[in-house]
């Protein structure tokens, strides 16, 4: 059994404040403090150009890549780090079309994240394919023989509905399509498995459940099916069979290491390095049960005693992830009121009151004094009084 | 006049070594270390999610590009920060392949630093453009009136030979192309004017003369002319005109915003705004003055006293970086030697042993040191000598 209060002592979390928002930027990691001051003052000052080797900054980015593998069902050597999420969309989402010359179709919803959608309008007007965005509840009637890839984000950033990613991607396989898989608000939430889905390329940030820090590096996955074949667009030096020849010609390196690009970043590395310690041990089905423990209490306090608000996720939990949202015609006022009463979520337009519960360190505790807290702000309408923040600010 | 006594004062630089090596990874300025560390403990773990706004990590990327734009002869508001050089190079070269519709030929030549050549083949490959390299003394005379994007890389990695800014773009302006230059080497190193040589874009690393870090962030500039109308291809949402609105289509920023791709890379820009702080007060006349001092007396005192290696940079100050090369058929063999005697300087393939002078940090007893323990390691032939290192070391 995974041992939470533990792991929830490994978070610096601010004195009176529950905190659920950690879907958006996870808290600190003391370890990540002191991982990173040492880095600085053992490697960067004194190692100088030497810690590329002597400090194995050169291997971090498959190091740490194999750490998060375990989190997402992916194996050893599969995994690499670098750059941001819109970044390795790019990277994913060109060499999946790549993969399917001849098709041009790239299909995703409207839940995705907007920034994966950018990302595929210009790749697709610079390489002339197209993108199709549907709902997300009529993703698989979409999938046609015509599809190059599927590109979808397993969990909703606004509702928590979680796609079914073993099943969508077996349809794209049977159209003859690829399927890449954001997990942005999967890794670290849920037990992803992205092997036994059979997916074809997953993308992810370590900012959220990872607890990275603000702006962590990115990761990318490939099957291995493919990590040979695949030919990123984005082709830079790390990413060379031989970086350090300075060959005029790129050559891909072969397997993950491909998807490299540009130097890694040391010092974001080795903060997320150190956030990882806190999953040693921490299995992904006591992971995922303590998830749903946690917002199935919270979906059941808040319809009790909140008659106001109306739930904006996926009432059975296995059908989404590991966060909550209600919809309140003033959600952005009472976003507002919760968080100078000390229950930070977040407010996601135009009325979802958005709340993340991140098994790591949320426990039961936190979700009583939420339910509590957004009771009595609606009750008292005092979301939109200005003076109820001064008070419970102090209380 | 510039205090370059003090500027050196506010670097840790390790016991018993001379670095010459600056122009690969910047040592560490001593408030990069503090002010990350506060970083940690104030913002990350006390603000959580609000640190967005409350600790400005937000505008940061644009606040940072200030302070860089001053020392590259560029206007505040015209630089951003993220991202990697290779990535950089990539939005820069495809942002004005657009600008020139019904063009298709890049012209780049064989001393680019390698990944900005590889960013342009898998562009070209993607996009149907073509890249032409020519040697470094033929640049000039490829500049054809079919060429769409001149793409050099200021001072050369390996020789330190520096491009005239100024009259290559006035030459591609001729022809219709546009210039983007790579100010790696450059940045920091030498007087950099872009807008005096009214260069389009130019794109630059901060973990050299910067001093920002192993694998500190990339910047990115854009000529005023062009800012509102580059169209890049990488668009990801914190290059969208309203992040937050969550829209289904891009529609970019207005300016220099647009450049900007994924989540800003917190943690690294505030070991680089620190590392900035070093400059105030830095004039980049001064700055060029005393480069030219030490790489003169460097170039003096070994062509005096070794006579087995060859110079590789141009003889002429006007016409380099602030780097110098040698020649000589054991290059790596002696540089081990030269490392192990605390004299930190690199080897390039093939033959290449390469000294970087960085005017903040590096002085003349840098100088006479290296040249006393070159002329010592050549003449004794201790280079192949395994125990050498031994002695060397504790001396």
């Amino acid at each position: 059994m995974t041992d939470f209060a533990a792991t929830r002592r490994a978070f610096h979390l601010p004195q009176g404040i529950t905190y659920l928002d950690g879907n958006s930027l996870g808290p600190m990691p003391v370890a990540a403090r002191d991982r990173v001051a040492r880095m600085m003052a053992d490697e960067w000052s004194e190692m100088l150009i030497a810690g590329w080797n002597k400090a194995g900054w050169y291997v971090q980015p498959r190091r740490v890549g194999d750490r998060i593998a375990r989190l997402i069902g992916a194996g050893p050597g599969q995994v690499v780090m670098g750059d941001t999420l819109s970044i390795k969309v790019f990277q994913a989402l060109s060499a999946a079309l790549r993969l399917r010359p001849g098709r041009r179709v790239i299909l995703s919803d409207s839940g995705n994240f907007p920034s994966d959608l950018y990302v595929a309008q210009g790749l697709a007007q610079a390489v002339g394919a197209e993108l199709r965005v549907v709902p997300p509840e009529d993703v698989e009637a979409a999938i046609a023989p015509d599809l190059a890839v599927l590109m979808l984000t397993e969990v909703d950033y606004r509702t928590g509905r979680r796609h079914d990613m073993a099943a969508l991607t077996a349809r794209a396989h049977q159209a003859g399509a690829l399927a890449v898989w954001d997990l942005a608000h999967s890794a670290g939430a849920v037990d992803v498995d992205l092997t036994g889905a059979d997916a074809d390329f997953a993308v992810g940030c370590t900012y959220k459940y990872l607890n990275g820090g603000p702006g962590a590096p990115a990761f990318i996955w490939t099957h291995p099916r493919h990590a040979d074949a695949a030919q990123p667009i984005l082709q830079g030096w790390m990413g060379h069979d031989a970086p350090f020849a300075f060959d005029l010609d790129y050559r891909p390196a072969s397997g993950i290491e491909r998807m490299r690009v540009g130097t890694p970043p040391v010092i974001a590395l080795t903060a997320l390095d150190a956030a990882l310690d806190v999953w040693e041990g921490v299995g992904l089905a006591d992971l995922r049960a303590r998830s749903i423990d946690l917002t199935q209490a919270f979906v059941a306090g808040v319809e009790a005693r909140c008659p106001d608000v109306t739930l904006n996720s996926p009432r059975d939990p296995a059908r989404r992830g590991s966060q909550i949202g209600f919809r309140h015609p003033q959600a952005y006022a009472v976003m507002q009121a919760l968080i100078a009463a000390g229950v930070v979520g977040d407010f996601r337009a135009p009325d979802v009151l958005r709340f993340g519960f991140a098994p790591l360190y949320n426990d039961l505790d936190d979700v009583e004094r939420a339910v509590d807290t957004l009771a009595r702000v609606l009750r008292d309408g005092i979301w939109d009084d200005e003076k109820f923040r001064q008070k419970a600010a102090v209380t």
